[in-house]
């Protein structure tokens, strides 16, 4: 199925149309927009195996993954319909009047900022895309969301729009608290974050498309936060200690963690550095003989596996970069071959190509001379999604220096696990610093990426009756607040 | 006392010595910033009466209003300090492993971006400037601070320096945990903002000031926030069921407020909007007669007098603009004329020189001819720090609509009561829709300031010993955590 451009009229009625829906959905409590989220993971489910086949057909993804995104989006929806009704998002904050110093009552609480465009991403045709973390999230805080749909799944996302759409209007709210619109070009991007409705905007993908929106929404006369989710090559340092006494497994673990998925995600260790040595040596060998064994997997489309094969053939081909393993069976069309490269440190210092994410089932060992060398080559690195440390206690406490250096550049600090794999809770943070995302303080996973559409308000000397329901003395929401700088669930009495 | 302009090496030199003392400040303990804070309050007060009579020369501000400053200043990092020990600002989150679904232990929470750059208020010399609100959050945070000194009070900003060096020496921390520089061009602030080693800036000021610095950062390679308070001109709704019984009191309330400080505070009522009949001419007529006794009161200086007489004289010279009252006492040099001017909502819609504010004594009033004009008034106002609504709860049961368009344009909703005077509380927003600030979701003023200057970080899998003091099992710190999604200071057993 084909789908049209949306004209700039299209785009104009459709934000007009948010515009209204914000002005009644915002006033709507925590209970009603988390039932209209539980609603909508619930017609998620009730969209059948006609929305996986759909999926399937445009992702080229395997059915089982399908399945398994789904029932996250699910989850995100209803853990964040959860958070919602719990309120701590509202970050209450209660100054009760001091009369004696003529100082005023205060109450704050965070308030949707407003329509909120959403363009969702080509590897997570679900829990990224049109009722994914940014829909579910920016729903949560109050504020209407218009999706691009990715022209990748672009009839996948219709059918989730129709979802949404249809749990709307169950709900009795206004119809435009869920947008849809179809855009190829960047045309339809460009139109919708410069919007005069619109007010904030999420975004997962590529540096390019994210830095595109970033410049768009600055630039306007009144600028506009932008969430974008970009590129990532998750490093992954092997502490000499660690990699004295496991070498094999962690060669095992990593070829599964490079291969997951062909390679497409955003967490895909693309770069693992240790330090030279007969260890090193034995991990490579090792994680060689996995790649050879791993078969090429269909890409999510022929534009993606085309860049795959390219940006490979350009690193493979960059001086002093020695290809170690390239899978062993014949690749099919549209398939990524997964593959292992390895170089210097001294190559990689001097080559920013070996710096860019190869999007696919690739990652490059960088062969350090020494902990010197390791942990320049952390303080070299942009900003990171995740930054991963195979280590013993004994190599943390060795080489505190290095783990500084990896924590700094990241928004996820791990120990022995692989980056791939992205927990849904409120304590993940999947965000970073630039290049990694636009904007470090905010992630796009867990209940807190609700604060990413909201902002302070402050009432000063409002009478009881006339205040919103999160900040009433006789706190009916039964949330928690801060009230004269202590953290309670008590009323005011 | 004349200071040079710094040059391009020493704020290399500057910003090289705060990258350094990152890496080691970062690294205190809550308990150690709060002591750091606490001394520098005590060094403010030690002082004396050299430092008050320094700014008093430097500002032409009176002496009661500068030791009352200083004591706010005090408070500030000393209530900061409070909240930077109790720790809700690290919002820590804990979600422990789930083994039977291989879910990973992750632990959040937020640490400091880097080096903060902030740039102080002319007409706030100490809580606004060198010691300031943005200077004690990005100390709370973590963050060294290089302040730009304010032209205007460099002397007084240069013994505040003194004071936040002696206690940073004394707390035995490195040098460039604070960093102090002179600037009178632009290319200071230019050369500050675009540091490779800068991570956030704070600006108290003019809009075009603010949006300059804006534009910078948002430029820069790695973008990076700035939280610029600009602007404002303060709207005051005045309600018809108010205005009916209260006219008079409004009327002094209002006179007292426009002339507060020779009307030099960003928080300034310079715009008050009625429905014309006979209580709003009896209110005109009240703060006329009291505005024509007020005497004029000299500035901060001759530059902020020049550009009050140049605004307030093109405001009086527009069409349909009248001139209602001038204080009647002869105004000596750099003395503000405490002035009111009414105009028709009509003539309010048609020119934007109308919107703009005139920092000083000054303020407007606005026919409406009825409710539907006043809601379009302020519907057509852009982003402010403070609306104010003067109403009875019929008032505002009756007009809820005017209630929801005057809370979307500001940061702080005020019922009864001024705009000036900024309780510094956690429960405070000092902030609001661009071109209020260029961040609606942060403020100024509170302890929730310190947000402006974290990130969040999640540990993955990381075993118990390695972990930061505020994410560890036993919790330590004895601060609040969530954990599990519920709110507690329980240790993890």
């Amino acid at each position: 199925m084909k789908f049209q451009d949306a004209t700039i009229q299209e785009i104009d009625r459709v934000m007009e149309e948010a515009w209204k829906a914000f002005l009644i959905y915002r006033e709507t409590t925590p209970k009603r927009r988390a039932a209209l989220m539980r609603a909508i993971a619930r017609g998620l489910e009730s969209a059948g195996d006609g929305l996986i086949h759909t999926a399937m057909r445009e992702t080229h993804l395997p059915e089982t993954r399908l399945r398994n995104e789904r029932a996250r989006t699910m989850f995100q929806l209803t853990s964040y319909a959860d958070a919602c009704e719990a309120g701590d998002w509202l970050e209450v904050r209660i100054d009760t009047a001091m009369n004696e110093k003529a100082e005023p009552d205060v109450r704050k609480l965070q308030v949707a900022l407003g329509p909120v465009v959403v363009f969702g991403a080509s590897n997570f045709p679900f829990a990224y895309s049109t009722a994914g973390g940014d829909t579910a999230s920016a729903l949560a805080a109050g504020c209407p969301v218009v999706v691009k749909a990715h022209p990748a799944h672009a009839e996948t996302s219709e059918m989730v729009a129709q979802v949404i759409a249809g749990a709307v209007a169950e709900a009795g709210l206004p119809k435009g608290v869920f947008g849809h619109v179809h855009g190829a070009g960047f045309e339809t991007g460009k139109a919708l974050v410069t919007h005069t409705h619109t007010r904030a905007v999420g975004f997962t993908g590529s540096f390019g498309g994210g830095k595109a929106l970033f410049d768009w929404a600055a630039q306007r006369k009144m600028p506009i936060p932008v969430f974008a989710e970009m590129g990532s090559i998750n490093p992954v340092f092997l502490l000499p200690g660690k990699l004295k006494t496991s070498a094999r497994e962690l060669a095992t673990q990593l070829a599964g963690s490079v291969t997951l998925g062909t390679g497409q995600f955003c967490t895909n260790p693309g770069l693992i550095l240790g330090i030279e040595g007969a260890d090193l040596d034995l991990f490579i060998e090792e994680l060689g003989v996995a790649i050879e064994k791993t078969a090429p997997g269909t890409m999510l489309h022929p534009g993606i596996a085309k860049a795959y094969a390219d940006k490979r053939s350009q690193a493979l081909h960059q001086a002093n970069v020695n290809t170690v393993a390239v899978a062993a069976a014949q690749p099919q069309e549209n398939q990524g071959v997964p593959t292992i490269a390895s170089a210097t440190a001294e190559a990689f210092f001097n080559n920013p190509v070996l710096h860019q994410e190869v999007f696919g089932p690739y990652s490059l060992v960088i062969q350090c001379k020494n902990m010197g060398e390791l942990e320049k080559a952390a303080r070299h690195l942009e900003g990171q999604l995740t930054a991963s440390l195979m280590a013993t206690d004994a190599d943390l406490s060795e080489h505190a220096s290095l783990v500084a250096a990896a924590r700094d550049i990241c928004g996820r600090l791990i120990l022995n696990g692989v980056p791939t794999g992205v927990r849904v809770a409120l304590a993940m943070q999947h965000g970073g610093p630039f290049p990694a995302t636009t904007d470090s303080r905010f992630g796009a996973v867990g209940a807190d990426g609700i604060k990413r559409w909201v902002r302070p308000l402050c009432y000063q000397g409002w009478t009881d009756a006339a205040l919103p329901e999160a900040l009433k003395n006789s706190n009916p929401l039964g949330i928690w607040r801060t009230i004269n700088n202590q953290l309670t669930r008590d009323a005011i009495s």
